[in-house]
């Protein structure tokens, strides 16, 4: 971990990402240079927004040209951690683990799904169909693969009650980030961790539909 | 859609769904006040961003105490519009529609799942066991239900490739926001719309791990 990263605050990687997506839109199109105007804009930001985010990361602009789409992308991705493939885990073989597997955005980012795991003898030795059909392997298997696939992170698919004591066995195992989908804080001990709350995504539409009457 | 929303940053709506998180578990710890410097060091941000965002709705704190949890809460909910209950829909039954159909956290935020459709006639007329079971309907009683269950808000499970083409019709049906979990932009056509992108999670984590290297 580069001493950089300390500084830098999590919306402002959170916009990266975003700018990473808008980025790649742009290139599809054709579309050489972008301004930190133009790139702000279609993201509901100003170019203010998006010069201080990228100022954390060095100097990126050239004048009178605005950003080199492709080398923005590049830098970024390499700010990231992206510009490398990643082997991920998948923690739980329930139906959200199931569905997870099946996700193709995942490998089109460079995140390879390598593994499954589960608690339940009844799920284990079942195969489960991903990119590549892979086979439920017991929790107990976890060190090892981790160790041979170089596998840093994990995906954890369980329930609730469930959550942080599966995020302690992940952990143990080696693994250094978790993407969560238990709708409940996991304590990080030692491991990044990131949350996905769907509800937090439809409150941006209920707001946006119902909501913002403050009178 | 009252005014007031329109001057809103879509960042600022979105700290609020966490803010509410956060508040939702200091409550839970039996805690009354809050200071915006503890609301804000429990989720990486200043103080000063808090009473920023906060200050976007109106007068929240109070001289001396900070905020009251519970009115906090209250307020929140009520600008962000799920100080209601809505009833959603599900459209797409397949691994990724099932597995959130499953999926508790929306019913815990007062979001209730009052009908599933899928195009596919192999499908339509499945059972598919959320909270309640429900039957799967053809997308052509999707109108008729959503005037039925005033359903405003979709969860659209759908392939990529399928995913424009069903928000249009969702939205022709009369609902008004459309969490999307297709890894694809949709052009909204006066409909809210949500996206929901798994490898933005993952570039989190990856930020985190290997990330930062700037030099």
């Amino acid at each position: 971990m580069s001493k950089s990263q300390h500084n830098i605050p999590t919306p402002a990687v959170r916009r990266l990402s975003l700018y990473l997506r808008q980025l790649d839109a742009i290139l599809a199109n054709d579309q050489k240079t972008v301004s930190s105007r133009q790139l702000g804009e279609s993201l509901g930001m100003t170019d203010a927004q998006v010069r201080k985010d990228l100022a954390h990361f060095g100097q990126f602009g050239h004048p009178g040209i605005g950003y080199r789409v492709d080398e923005l992308i590049a830098r970024i991705r390499c700010i990231l951690g992206t510009d490398r493939p990643w082997n991920i885990l998948l923690v739980g073989a329930g139906n959200l683990g199931r569905a997870l597997a099946s996700y193709r955005g995942f490998a089109h980012k460079g995140f390879h799904l390598v593994a499954v795991f589960d608690s339940d003898p009844g799920i284990v030795a079942q195969t489960i169909r991903g990119d590549t059909p892979l086979v439920v392997q017991p929790m107990s298997e976890m060190a090892r693969i981790v160790k041979k696939m170089d596998a840093r992170l994990a995906v954890m698919a369980v329930p609730a009650d469930a959550a942080q004591e599966v995020a302690d066995q992940i952990r143990a195992a080696g693994v250094q980030g978790i993407l969560n989908f238990a709708p409940i804080a996991i304590q990080p001990n030692d491991c990044a961790i990131a949350s996905v709350d769907l509800t937090v995504h439809l409150e941006q539409l209920t707001f946006q539909i119902a909501g913002g009457d403050t009178a």
